[in-house]
């Protein structure tokens, strides 16, 4: 529970100007994220009902305390172990409601269909990820909490440089970045942390396994921490005991797409825009069919959220947004090199927040 | 990438039965879990299409290559990234089939609509949950990793017991217990750890925060380690100091309910029995009030899965069942209590795979 969890009431009203825009009588939230976006709660279950006279948290029994701790605008309404879709039909079906919104992507089918039978009449709109939008400009408690969050992740990334030496296996690693996280306060990790060295680093999404760290290697480390619900995402490769021309060349391309993304990014610029950027500098470097996965992503109380920066993105950045930038090449089954900076848009320019440097480094 | 994943033909057998019993001339699968326990797959994202003809893993590019590494009969498809929908439309519409059976709980409604929209004639029809009943009854394979998980995370909660005192933050204890597990070889734990002290052992789903330990406290410690994917859970409440009568008597009642539930299974038996004998028994000592969760589920690749032991549950005991016998008191800003096993049902009596001593204990 964080009594500090922020839900200010611009939020809501802004919500209330979507029913007009969807043209619906009422919402209905199901993904907890945008629950506690909206209201505070940070309970892992329940429903939230916003209609122009309704504004309903609707939690089981494990939560009813909790939420009204919680929460200030919204009523309390407590249904009965699991029996959500009935409470959530009971609260939709008071006779004032014809229409109601839904998150598509955070409502399964076997809800769907129970909840549409049980609602009769009452038609349920899906709607895309209009909340997704709101949540991607941060004000300034969201900011101090992911600030906070990027300084623990650091601190531990920081404090790891050590074990990243010959013999050392990437789960060691890992573990012991996470240990570093969460004694520094976070709450949890954001994401499963990658340790990946050698062949592993050309895999993006590597696991940490029983590989020990060699000389030559390329070393990999992507990791967040949680602070307050809010989330960083920071990335570091090391190269171990050797300067190898080849990896330092790349590292060398990788640094300067991140660093002219990093300098294009300001509020207006449109997100396909940073990634045409740090796409081309590899492209022209001949290492573009290396780079094989989005520029970055958006960061707050998921690890991913809008904007997405990648080549079909349709957002435009706006002041108060938090991303990544995030650039790679992954040579298959030699080594991949990633370089990982979480950022805040400003009108002017941009503020980096996590910290850990990022020129070529060579550990032991 | 685990190469040992189990994932033994007689399972596809199953499925392509289920074909005839549902009427459908394929299943779709998108719960990874499932898609993991037919296949041996174990990457976080793709889809399974079982037919009488057709058995065909889907992924994206990243798991290209670990998916024919670690699958044996099904054909690999691999979809564009983000075109998840469009691949799986793909591949149903090869006009050999006329309907479909998916996982109602697994799909969201915004692949619902879309698939739908795609596979134009082809019907969709929602399953329920068949692939949980095969799930929980285990082979002999998958009783091992369970075994071997219990037994990290039994090394662990022992371990960390010494750290149970007055003034230790029950957040400390957690990171610890947590560090230990993986440091043993748990691929990560089974889901937050509880370490709930005094008032906020009352809260069974309470979240480890910064209150410290004091003299006079029950502490419950609920925690399970991942091995190869399978989950073990496990929980001991400690009293603090000194013995207290009412935690006692509490603690030593919830312990028979308890006893009685253990020594009444056996294959044969219906889950909703093994709740009657706890419930009553904890009724009986007049505290049926603050018992206010079921009394146990099975455990596998989920934490919670198939069978439920709660008043409502359907399913009748199996040999090779992996379940948790967990009665509880919470008496309200107060104190609770909680003990847990996990169990293997045989076909006379059961055999307890968390080892961790549930006699009363005060520590300190």
């Amino acid at each position: 529970m964080h009594r500090d969890s922020p839900a200010p009431p611009e939020r809501m009203a802004r919500v209330r100007a979507m029913l007009h825009e969807l043209d619906v009588d009422a919402l209905l939230f199901l993904d907890m994220k945008n629950v506690r976006y909206l209201t505070g709660f940070t309970g892992s279950d329940g429903a939230l009902v916003i209609g122009n006279k309704q504004e309903i948290l609707l939690v089981d029994g494990r939560y009813t305390n909790q939420a009204r701790k919680e929460v200030e605008g919204p009523r309390v309404f407590e249904y009965k172990d699991k029996e959500k879709i009935d409470g959530i039909a009971a609260i939709l079906s008071d006779g004032s409601l014809r229409s109601v919104g839904f998150e598509s992507q955070a409502m399964n089918v076997n809800t769907y269909l129970n909840l549409t039978e049980k609602l009769g009449g009452l038609k349920l709109n899906p709607m895309s990820d209009q909340i997704g939008a709101l949540r991607a400009v941060k004000d300034e408690k969201e900011i101090a909490f992911i600030k906070k969050a990027a300084e623990i992740s650091c601190e531990a990334l920081t404090a790891v440089r050590d074990l990243i030496r010959p013999g050392v296996r990437e789960k060691d690693i890992a573990i012991e970045l996470d240990f570093l996280m969460r004694r520094r306060g976070a709450e949890q990790v954001s994401f499963p942390t990658i340790v990946a060295s050698g062949a592993n680093s050309a895999q993006p999404h590597a696991q940490p396994g029983s590989r020990a760290i060699e000389n030559g290697d390329m070393v990999i480390v992507d990791c967040g921490a949680v602070y307050c619900g809010y989330h960083s995402d920071e990335t570091c490769t090391f190269a171990v005991g050797y300067k190898d021309k080849k990896q330092e060349e790349a590292y060398s391309l990788v640094k300067t797409a991140h660093d002219r993304a990093l300098e294009a990014v300001k509020a207006g610029i449109p997100c396909v825009e940073i990634d045409r950027i740090a796409r081309e500098c590899i492209e022209t470097g001949k290492l573009g069919k290396y780079f094989t996965h989005g520029t970055g992503h958006g960061v707050g109380l998921d690890v991913h959220e809008a904007p997405r920066i990648a080549s079909n993105s349709e957002m435009v950045l706006e002041a108060g947004m938090v991303l990544t930038v995030e650039p790679g090449v992954y040579i298959p089954d030699l080594w991949g090199v990633r370089i990982e900076d979480m950022i805040l848009v400003k009108e002017e320019g941009c503020e980096v927040l996590t910290k850990v440097s990022k020129d070529f480094t060579v550990l032991h």
